[in-house]
């Protein structure tokens, strides 16, 4: 049984890449006929021309007249993924980069090419189904909803959240939700409702800067952990904190981590939960990005995996997916005393949500617009981070490196030692593109030679000219260092 | 010139009353004709109409035919005002009451006659006109709104709020201001930004429960201040504390203390802005009530005083006076440091309040809908505040004491010693009744004896039936436990 009902065409399609991706299909040969695919998947011929149509899209096949389609050259991507991450193995305060204040106000810049921020764009996001609830909320229930939420959030919004959790396997009741202003307030009332000033919370490393800054906010140190950009943290290196450094908060991506795109497989998640189990830890983990998968299969969070402890604390919200505007994000504990706590911070600290919102969401995703939602801008993100990555592999440096993230939308380089993307940064902003260094996502000044493009905006001319040009850049710029440092020899 | 524009026939009205306030006309004595009070006054006959219907309206005057206008008997209030209060003098940890969760339960129970929460109702806040705002913003601009703001909050938004500023004297900059949700998270930001857990912050006592609230998530103990139902806090007691006890920290309300009704006269203001300057102390500043205001000028906050120095940080939002459901409120602070603090805070935990609601409220600000429903609640409120001190006066016993807010819609009630209103609370419940008892308001448990009324949802049948029935419990209370102590002696 699927976990998400989607479109036939789709898991046929995502079978043929699958097929690329395994080498079964190598690039230049030929893909099997229409006629062989509908047999085959026992489906009709008009839904394999559908699979096949969606590839030409994507680049994987193409079409010769009279001979039927073969898998392009450009099907497999030839450069190598960033190696696993080796961050040192200490406690750290957090000092926010200095970069990243600059890169913030850049980011929202509508002059520079947007390749900096992960905020979807509005024009992507489309909106007008869920502004029209809104308007006819404000219209028909603004009286009654002038007041406060209960503490925990619109109940029925919770329930729709719930609704949507059972998808993936998870029993969660209502009433252990919160809703917050954004994931970000999911996070921060996590964090504050389990750690005190001065504790060490183990992170990914690189990890989203936006978490850096509510960890130095909550006067917490880090230790950054080793993470693959395709299985996500080092197992061995998680116990090891766990076991000798007494760490007892974990705060982990659910899946596609912002910024290696990295996903842990459901066995490394039960191993971790075990691990957590054992050494009384909690985890704290960001499915942010969970609903913006590629493949056929939504990634499992850890809360649905978890079945005999209660050490995990779900985070999320609806901003990478369809409304950072609304400002509606969600907790889940499954512990009474989590729960109290977290109600009494969120008290203290925002009282309440807008409950017009709030309201409205509810509305929305209980007329199914959110999934038929999540399925166009799923397609719009595959599509776009393909042909990103293709855009890079001919654009950068030799030696560049490049995460393969099965969902979300953005990409980690890793580009080579002599280039510090810090000064590149300057140089960009000067030809109109904008950027995350790699400074950003880390404590360790372990990334200066990294950087993270982000594909918030979809594929068009002008995104692919900034990547393009930013290639060229980063290409000049490692030219120019490695000739300075021939000429220091 | 008036700081503010205001109805020719409610200034005649505030005359009239304060008058009667001053003792110059008494109760049943014969108020000036409406001839005489039209060639006094230079207004039309008709507004000197207005302004006795008005009176008669409020119960002030009585209309008596072929004979004129009296004083009623009601008019001057014969209860005392409480006495300044007198709490210990030593820093304590916040533990918050555990009377408080109870009471906020069934402050939200629609079933309960509401004198419990000071949340004006929907029906007396009659948002539709901001709520077409909203429908309008969603439908014409909600794709353009859907993003995050820039860290404080829509630009329009801070220059409508810094436009209204200026008309009592302040000269704020949309750069100074930063949007919050609601008050709360300002306050919750301002102390974050200035204090460090342990430290001791400098209070009114009784003081609201929800700063109690984030003081204790914050980790801060509080120094509770004598302070007067009338002037607010004894600037003796705050001389001494910042002097002998260090204090750097003073969260006051500027107008209308919740819940004594307290407004200290700006000659205070002023000793308390030097006495700040003089021990390097920072002020934060509570104005949700200021704009409530019964008498002919609004109460000037600590920030319009200040000269010299920058020693104030300035909160309100607008939930008390229109829009609780929106979550808007906002910070000021002219000091550049403390605002990058607090934007970092704001960063780290909320990151931005919906752009939606913040335009919406822009537009609503602009179209000077804010100014027409300001001007009817402060009636509603001052016709609420005044029905409720006579049916107080009425119905409790013999000693109760109760407070004269010239603003805002709370009464604050000081019962005979023996009188425990946490008792009370259970009972009125029985008798379908809502309050909160004076327990809530600090941390020293000296107001065991008092309680608060709130006018939130105006005046009705059912509001005074409650307050007669309220009364009616505490005298029998307080007959029983004068009875019970003859019976012990």
């Amino acid at each position: 049984m699927r976990a998400h009902p989607q479109f036939r065409y789709e898991e046929v399609a995502n079978l043929v890449v699958s097929l690329v991706d395994s080498g079964t299909l190598s690039p230049g040969s030929r893909a099997p006929s229409l006629r062989e695919i509908s047999k085959q998947q026992q489906v009709s011929l008009s839904t394999a021309l559908q699979a096949y149509r969606l590839l030409e899209d994507r680049g994987v096949l193409e079409a010769r007249p009279q001979s039927g389609h073969y898998v392009t050259s450009r099907a497999a991507l030839r450069l190598e993924p960033p190696a696993i991450t080796n961050p040192p193995g200490r406690p750290a305060a957090v000092v926010i980069s200095p970069t990243l204040s600059k890169v913030m106000q850049y980011s929202v810049d509508p002059r520079l090419v947007p390749l900096g921020g992960a905020i979807p764009s509005a024009e992507l996001l489309a909106t007008a189904r869920l502004d029209r609830f809104l308007a006819r909320a404000a219209r028909t229930k603004g009286a009654s909803y002038n007041t406060y939420t209960e503490p925990r959030g619109d109940l029925r919004l919770r329930q729709e959240i719930a609704r949507r959790a059972v998808r993936w396997g998870t029993a969660v009741s209502p009433e252990d939700i919160v809703i917050t202003s954004g994931c970000m307030e999911a996070i921060a009332l996590a964090l504050s409702i389990v750690t005190r000033p001065g504790a060490t919370v183990a992170i990914e490393s690189p990890t989203y800067f936006g978490l850096l800054r509510s960890l130095e906010a909550l006067g917490l140190k880090v230790l950054e952990l080793p993470t693959d950009a395709a299985d996500g943290i080092d197992l061995a290196a998680l116990k090891n904190v766990l076991e000798r450094k007494g760490v007892k908060t974990c705060l982990f991506s659910s899946s596609f981590n912002n910024p290696l795109g990295s996903t842990m497989p459901s066995e490394n998640k039960l191993k971790v939960l075990a691990l957590l189990a054992r050494y009384r830890a909690t985890l704290i983990e960001d499915d942010i990005n969970g609903d913006i998968y590629f493949g056929p299969q939504r990634p499992v969070p850890f809360m649905a995996l978890e079945r005999s402890a209660n050490n995990v604390i779900y985070c999320s919200s609806f901003s990478k997916t369809v409304a950072p505007g609304y400002r509606i994000g969600w907790m889940v504990t499954k512990t009474a005393a989590q729960m109290e706590r977290a109600l009494e911070r969120k008290l203290a600290f925002t009282l309440s949500g807008p409950p017009l919102l709030q309201a409205a969401f509810a509305d929305f995703l209980a007329s199914g617009g959110y999934d038929n939602h999540l399925r166009r801008i799923r397609r719009v993100f595959e599509y776009t981070i393909g042909q990103m990555s293709r855009t890079v592999e001919r654009s950068f440096p030799a030696g560049t490196k490049v995460s393969r993230p099965a969902g979300s939308f953005v990409l980690w380089l890793e580009l080579p030692k002599s280039v510090r993307t810090a000064a590149l940064f300057d140089e960009a902003l000067k030809n109109g593109i904008c950027f995350v260094p790699g400074d950003a996502f880390s404590v360790s000044g372990r990334y200066g030679h990294c950087l993270r493009l982000s594909g918030a905006h979809g594929w068009n001319e002008r995104i692919e000219k900034g990547v393009v040009k930013l290639g060229d850049l980063a290409s000049a710029a490692a030219t120019r260092s490695a000739a300075a440092s021939l000429s220091k020899r």
